[in-house]
């Protein structure tokens, strides 16, 4: 789409080219030593993902494996590997991406042989990412989905084309798997406000909560996109913006804002470029079901078997979730961001997220509108 | 958002409330004459659901059921039914949105108590729009998720913004839910492209489809939304653009292309708003798959009930789909759209497609790149 490559990109793809050179290098220093080639990739392991208390998110611990060409279990994975590198070298100098599913498809044509099924190509490309320490984005593979969608007055350039988040429609702006290439060009907001539904998120757009909050306003779709986590991390790391989480009042909810807070155990080898772990949870707590007298759901059995397993999760080893997961757990009882339109439509942004927002920057909001 | 409405807005508006008022003088007149007020509600059970051959698509037959206010059992209903009419009354008249989430927790501050689940007050509403011949939409009422994705040479105009789609940014343009709304300022595409999944949606945009056979090109993300289908229907009539449909080779990509040709049984109450039978399916076909040898995968149990059902279904009741139906029933196999991945990540924009357009236009595209 864009002819010339932005600063932006040109940094990413040296960085993941270097990494790929490398890898190359080490291969034949293996063959000109009469060596059978071997790479060394980190364990993805249950047992070799830990919990990094200072940087509060998962992490990889120091266990490797071995994958040799010498071995005849393990030479086609081998090979599969090094084609997957030469697959990611053409699409970076091309300037293109392919999704998950494209590279998969592109191996029938490899003579290394097709992979079984699509887990096995996704495996091979983490290995790669796990080896670099690398996004699959920077490799030039890109999942399928779009992130989630922006509103306010932020100013993003992709290529040669400028985006004015407030003049993208009402839709908003859509964060794009390539988001590492997005340069931020000017931003005036002074808070990010993610939201977890695309109600919620077209609820705060109507009621100027963009304006009233100097926010942008993002709606999650749910759980996070890698794209979307990355958006956060970078505005929040670039741009100084702190961000705050409002999700259902239930153990998904809960968790939705966790994964971006604290990053996820099975992405625990690119954490490092994806958890905000000063992003704070602003949604619906089991005190606000209670305080806000809201309409209610009764907690399902996975619910409840869901909020015990959070109770032992490192990550939320905190006064605050054990106080409100107990407390979930005791009312028995579950409550949506969507139910505050008990009281009106425009509650959520006159009453709810002032008092919200009061409490992690202990300052006034004028929501009352 | 928007501080002053367009004059497509005040043209919905004006007809919705319309709608409303006439609702409302029946009532009234019945009180006026001593009679419990009666409303009479276009029956949307499965047997007054007819496929209009004629129109190609379903809509409701003549049958009605009568709901009065002088019925024990019907009353709190019918009250529902008329809270529910004035809160769109209130969202119309004030310009703003309710998700259908939003509406169902707003009742829990109504007098005549509120609904038992969801299901509930979205059935009340299908009322109202089944009464009015009107899409929900136009009473202020959206669905939480917002439609697809578009990406070509078309101008919008929201409110007082005006939205390029080449220039929102790779991830497109997105289809509000309030798409009735949003002017078509300019368009110098002459087709449109649809695509079930958002990866042949990046890779038709990267590889440039929208420039080399002046597409839109718009990603689907799976089944339609409604907001989707109403683009596609009125990009079609107001713009005269052909709308043509690419989906995997299985029976949920043909039914998610049928659906938008002629509309869902359960949406027969609004499907003339919907429906697009003038599209055109360039999906993967049981043909595609022999022809170009691409990798498949075996048919499921679920996928052959499926297909034996599509075999019945009038919708399918052409040469085309009743052949390529019973050609995937005896290979046994199905393909998705990315599986040309196999011959190059630009075959599906350089030969795939143009071969396809050839089909349906009768017109050679200057596909190879």
């Amino acid at each position: 789409m864009t002819k010339e490559a932005t600063s932006l990109e040109i940094k990413h793809r040296k960085k993941a080219l270097q990494a790929l050179a490398e890898l190359g290098r080490k291969i034949v220093e293996d063959i000109r030593n009469a060596q059978p080639p071997k790479l060394k990739i980190p364990s993805r392991s249950t047992s070799n993902i830990i919990y990094d208390r200072k940087n509060r998110y998962f992490v990889l611990g120091p266990r490797y494996g071995i994958r040799s060409a010498g071995s005849m279990k393990q030479i086609k994975k081998v090979a599969q590997l090094l084609c997957t590198a030469d697959f990611a070298r053409e699409l970076i100098e091309s300037g293109k991406f392919a999704t998950l599913r494209e590279m998969y498809y592109t191996a029938e044509g490899w003579e290394v042989g097709p992979f079984h099924d699509q887990g096995e190509s996704d495996a091979i490309i983490e290995d790669l990412e796990a080896t670099f320490g690398l996004k699959r984005e920077s490799l030039g593979l890109t999942p399928e989905e779009d992130g989630a969608a922006v509103f306010g007055q932020i100013v993003f350039r992709e290529g040669d084309v400028t985006i004015d988040a407030t003049k993208a429609g009402r839709g908003g702006y859509t964060i794009p798997p390539t988001i590492d290439d997005v340069e931020f060009v000017k931003c005036r907001a002074k808070r990010i406000i993610a939201v977890e539904t695309m109600g919620m998120y077209h609820r705060l757009i109507q009621e100027e909560a963009w304006k009233k909050f100097d926010a942008l306003i993002v709606g999650l779709k749910g759980q996070a996109a890698r794209a979307t986590r990355r958006f956060l991390k970078r505005a929040n790391e670039e741009l100084g913006l702190p961000v705050y989480l409002n999700c259902d009042g239930d153990p998904f909810g809960y968790h939705i804002g966790m994964v971006i807070i604290s990053g996820s155990a099975n992405l625990a080898y690119i954490n490092h470029e994806l958890a905000v772990p000063d992003a704070k949870y602003i949604g619906v707590t089991a005190s606000d079901i209670i305080n806000y007298k809201l309409p209610t759901d009764k907690l399902r059995e996975l619910d409840i078997v869901r909020l015990k397993q959070l109770l032992k999760d490192p990550r939320y080893n905190t006064e605050f979730w054990q106080y409100e997961i107990k407390k979930m757990l005791e009312i028995g009882r579950k409550a949506e961001q969507q139910a505050f339109a008990k009281y009106g439509l425009a509650y959520v942004v006159n009453d709810y997220l002032p008092a919200k927002l009061k409490e992690v920057e202990g300052k006034e909001f004028l929501g009352k509108g």
